[in-house]
């Protein structure tokens, strides 16, 4: 039987597969309206906004309008969003701190155990459609160990165009094939493996709360199919 | 008396003011030779190798060559040098183990104690001219908790060309006068304040062994004047 391969480095999706964006957002966009006396649909907000996410960046990716980084598509989303929402009273420091609410999003209760298995004997990174000051600032208050940062802004691409994934292995100086693309989200993988590089998945059922519509498994001949990151770090070995 | 403004990020130069570069390739290629049976001018080659860095980058700012990473500059300053020195016996495996020695640099004594108390506070990441996979591989081997790698070819620049200093700030949505650059030679400093960056000085006074011309003390009236890393973490307050 021949040995498995093994990566080089470990890229990982980011929103929903490390960090729990849907409770983190609703958490503390709640514990706001609380202390600011203002009453709104919290969660309904935090789930169109994230409802935003791929139409946003899909202007980007087909060029209908110009490289523009993920903060920045957020910002326009939530804008409009506070509007249907009905939402008054913030003022543009308001704004702009919940903005930032997606630089403050906590891990899975996995992530962080995982990841520091998965450093000692692998590069790891975000591959994310976050951008550098994002990720960087939420590797901060998640405490992920990241070794290098790999956002959007440094490709000017979004997931899952291919110079993302080819981006990785350019700046590691690998092939894509000694590069594994980690992530709850079927798609992403089956577009990183189109571009070459190993796949590890691992499901996140709480991902989206009650409306969940996919992942709830893996649908392709991943690689690697384990239970959480802990588990990967397991079937990796470390 | 006003308080002194702090920074959001801290940023190091890397050959030479995190790692001992002389030391580190000195040791290897001496023992390489040893178990090779390779007798040579090791030091003196390593001495060459790296007075070809700075003719070299300034080709590449000058626009008579493309942008080249240095992981490329110096296999060319490499096969040049192995001839001059009259080393014979390489063979093709040899070079490119002795030209990723740059990814195996070990860090000065305190770098890695104060680069972790550092991160408690700030984010904190090599600026260098070294390539993204030669940071992220040197941070590997000597234990750098770097949150973010700013390799030159992120920015496709040279230090001191300004698209470097300028380009940490854009990545990490900060204002210049919120990121510092903290380096043990001053006209990486001088550069840095002229885009409007904080400046930290620390001597290396080993780093170039008997050979050093330059650099003994601070030049400038940089922000911080430190005696080290660790230093630098205690006079910034961690």
């Amino acid at each position: 039987m021949a040995a498995r391969a093994v990566p080089a480095a470990i890229v990982f999706d980011t929103f929903g597969s490390v960090v729990d964006w849907r409770g983190s957002l609703i958490g503390e966009l709640t514990a706001f309206g609380v202390s600011r006396g203002i009453a709104a649909d919290w969660a309904g907000l935090v789930d169109a906004w994230r409802a935003a996410y791929h139409p946003s960046m899909q202007l980007v990716r087909a060029g209908a309008v110009g490289w523009t980084r993920l903060d920045d598509l957020h910002r326009a989303a939530l804008d409009r969003l506070v509007g249907e929402f009905g939402i008054a009273g913030l003022s543009e420091v308001d704004l702009a701190h919940i903005n930032r609410g997606w630089h403050r999003l906590n891990p899975w209760p996995d992530a962080v155990a995982g990841l520091t298995r998965l450093k000692t004997r692998f590069i790891i990174g975000p591959l994310s459609n976050g951008n550098v000051s994002l990720l960087t600032n939420m590797a901060k208050h998640a405490g992920l160990p990241w070794d290098m940062v790999f956002g959007s802004d440094l490709f000017g691409h979004y997931k899952p165009d291919p110079e993302t994934y080819l981006g990785v292995a350019r700046l590691l100086d690998l092939a894509p094939g000694q590069v594994m693309m980690a992530a709850a989200h079927n798609g992403d993988l089956a577009a990183a493996r189109k571009c070459g590089l190993m796949t590890a998945f691992f499901p996140r059922p709480g991902e989206y709360g009650p409306h969940r519509k996919r992942d709830f498994a893996a649908e392709g001949e991943w690689d690697v199919v384990a239970g959480d990151i802990e588990d990967l770090a397991g079937r990796l070995g470390v």
